[in-house]
C-alpha cells in the first residue's frame, strides 16, 4: 500500500512542470480583475496579496500538460477557476463572519460584509465573462455545474448542526459539494479538447482528491495550532461544524463523553477548555487515527485515476499532488 | 410630445401578447429552483410568493414575439432572466440590511443573512446553468456581462455617499449598471437569432426604459407612501442614497437649505422631520419636476428605439410598457 504521507514534496516542486504558465495566470488574474474605480482596486490589492498556492489553477494546468493539450486558453481556463475560488471564499467568509484568511484580514473584515457580497459577485461574473470568450460552451458547462453544487453544498453546511442526525454518509456529501466539487471541475476542464476518454476519469481523479484535501483540511483543525494553519485549532468545534474526526469518534464514546460533545454543540460560545476537552476526547476514542485513513483511502482512489493519463512528468507532478495533499499540515 | 403619464395601462394588458408563455415561466421557475433539501424549499416558496410582476421577462418575452422569433427557448431564457434579478434582489436587499421587499419581509429578515448571500449565488448559478443547456454563447456572452456590470453598479453605490461629489454623470452611470443594464440584457437576448439588426436597437430600448423606470423609482421614493409602494417615503435619504431629484434641486438650494441636506447625509440616523423637511425643499426647488422631465426624455428615447420593429400587436405593447414605467405609481 502506497503511503503518500512519508514521501515529502513541496508544491514548488509540483508547480515545475507548468511554472511558465502559471506565472501567465497571475497576469491573466491582475487583468481580469483590474477595475475603473478606486474601492474595487483596494479591494482587489488585497486579493492579490491572500491569493493561496494557485493549487486548483495548477492542477488545471497539469491536467492539461499531462493530456498533452496545454494551450493558450489553458491559462486564461486556470485563472477563470481561480476566480471562482477566491469568490467563493469571500462569500464563505462573509457568510461564516471569519476575521481571518490564512493568517490576513478578510474582505469582511478588512472592508464590510457588503463589500464581501459585492465583491463575490463581482468576480463570480468576470469569471463568467472570461469563460464566453473563449468561444466553448464545455467548460462553461462543468464550472456553472460546480458552483451550483459548492453553493448547495454551503446551504447544507448552515443546515447541518444536528450532531446525532450528521452521518459519515451526509459528511462526505457535503465535503463532495463543497470542496472536491471545483477540484474535479479544474482537473476536468485542463482535459476538454484532449482525448475525450479522458474526461471521465480526470474529473474522478480531481474528485478523490478534492475528498482527501478536505478530510486533511478537517483534521489539521483537531491536530494543529494556530501558528500554522493561520487560524486557532479546534474552530470548526467552535463553530460547531461536524467534521470527519467527530462523526467517526462519537460511537466509540462513552455516554458521559458523548453528552459533552452534545453541551458544547448547544453552548454558543464554548470555552476554550471544553473545546480542549472534545478534541482530546475525539483523538482517545480514535476519531483522528480514522480520518487520517479515510484520507488515505481517497489518496489512493485519486492515484488509480492516475493510470488514465500517459507516462509524462506532468503525471508525476499530479500524483505529487495527492502526496502533497495528504502530507500537507496548513 | 408624446405624454405617456395620461394614458392609463395596466400590466396584465401589456402581458396579453404573451400570457401564455409567462404561465409557462412561471412553471420552469419553479422547475429550475426546486430543490432536494428543506431549506431551499422553504426559501423558495418564499420567492415564489413575494415574486414581482415578471416586468424582465415580459419584455424578454415581447422583444421576441415583435421579432417574430418567439421560441421554446424564449421561455427558458425569460426565466433565467428572473432568476438572476431574484439573485440581485437577495443580495441587495441583505447588503442594504433591508426588512421589507414590496411589503413583504426579505431573505435575511426571514431566514438570515447567510441564506440571503448562499441563495443568490445559488440562483445565479442555477441561471447560467440553464443558459449552458440552450447550447448557445450568445444570451450567455449578453447576460454574463450584464451581471458583471450590475456587480459593478452596486460598488459603485456603496461608495456614492458624499454629495458634493456626486454628479448627474455619475448618477446616470449608477442607474445604468444597476438597473438598465438588466432591462436592456432582457430585450436584447429577447431578439437573439432574429434578424441580427434589431439586437442594438431592442439593446438601447432597454436601456432607456430601464433608466427611465430608475429615475421613476427614485422620485416615487420622494413622493408617494408606504401604503403604495410597500416602503417609508424618504427611505433612500435616511439611507444617504443621492438620486436624481436631490441632485437636480441642489444647485438651487440657498446655502441654508444646502446646508440641511449635508448635515442629513452626515447623520446616521436622520430624524424624520429631518427627512420630511428635505423632502420638501427638493421639490420646493424643483427637483420632482425635473426628475419627471428626464423620465420622459428617456421614454421618449425608448420609444423611438422601437421603430426598427415591423409593425405588431408585441410591438404596440412594448411601447405601453414605456407608458407603463413612466406612469406607475409603486
Amino acid at each position: 500500500m502506497a503511503r503518500p504521507e512519508v514521501t515529502s514534496v513541496s508544491l514548488q516542486a509540483i508547480q515545475e512542470p507548468v511554472r511558465h504558465e502559471l506565472e501567465r495566470v497571475f497576469a491573466e488574474l491582475g487583468r481580469i480583475i483590474r477595475a475603473d474605480f478606486p474601492l474595487i482596486g483596494d479591494v482587489n490589492r488585497h486579493l492579490m496579496a491572500i491569493r493561496g498556492k494557485m493549487f486548483r489553477p495548477t492542477l488545471a494546468l497539469l491536467s492539461a500538460r499531462a493530456a498533452d493539450h496545454l494551450a493558450h486558453r489553458s491559462v486564461t481556463l486556470a485563472a477563470t477557476i481561480e476566480l471562482i475560488h477566491l469568490a467563493t471564499l469571500i462569500h464563505d467568509d462573509s457568510v461564516d463572519h471569519s476575521v481571518l484568511r490564512r493568517g490576513q484580514p478578510t474582505v469582511n473584515a478588512m472592508f464590510s460584509h457588503q463589500v464581501a457580497v459585492i465583491m463575490g459577485d463581482y468576480l463570480y461574473s468576470r469569471a463568467i465573462v472570461e469563460l464566453v470568450e473563449l468561444n466553448d460552451l464545455e467548460p462553461l458547462r462543468v464550472m456553472s455545474r460546480v458552483t451550483t453544487e459548492m453553493t448547495v453544498g454551503e446551504m447544507r453546511e448552515i443546515e447541518a448542526h444536528d450532531i446525532l442526525d450528521f452521518t459519515l454518509e451526509d459528511y462526505d456529501r457535503l465535503i463532495d459539494a463543497k470542496t472536491a466539487s471545483l477540484m474535479s471541475g479544474a482537473c476536468e476542464v485542463g482535459v476538454i479538447g484532449a482525448d475525450p476518454a479522458l474526461r471521465e476519469p480526470m474529473r474522478r481523479f480531481g474528485r478523490a482528491l478534492g475528498m482527501a484535501f478536505q478530510v486533511v483540511d478537517d483534521l489539521l483543525d483537531y491536530t494543529s495550532s494556530q501558528e500554522v494553519t493561520g487560524k486557532p485549532a479546534g474552530l470548526d468545534l467552535r463553530e460547531h461544524k461536524i467534521t470527519l474526526p467527530l462523526i467517526a469518534a462519537l460511537p466509540e464514546m462513552d455516554p458521559e463523553e458523548r453528552g459533552r460533545v452534545v453541551r458544547l454543540m448547544a453552548d454558543p460560545e464554548p470555552a476554550q477548555d471544553d473545546v480542549a476537552e472534545v478534541i482530546r476526547t475525539v483523538e482517545r476514542r480514535g476519531g483522528i487515527a480514522a480520518a487520517r485513513a479515510r484520507a488515505q483511502e481517497f489518496a489512493l482512489g485519486a492515484e488509480g485515476e492516475l493510470a488514465a493519463l500517459p507516462p509524462s512528468p506532468a503525471r508525476e507532478a499530479l500524483r505529487d499532488c495527492v502526496t502533497y495533499v495528504v502530507q500537507r499540515r496548513r
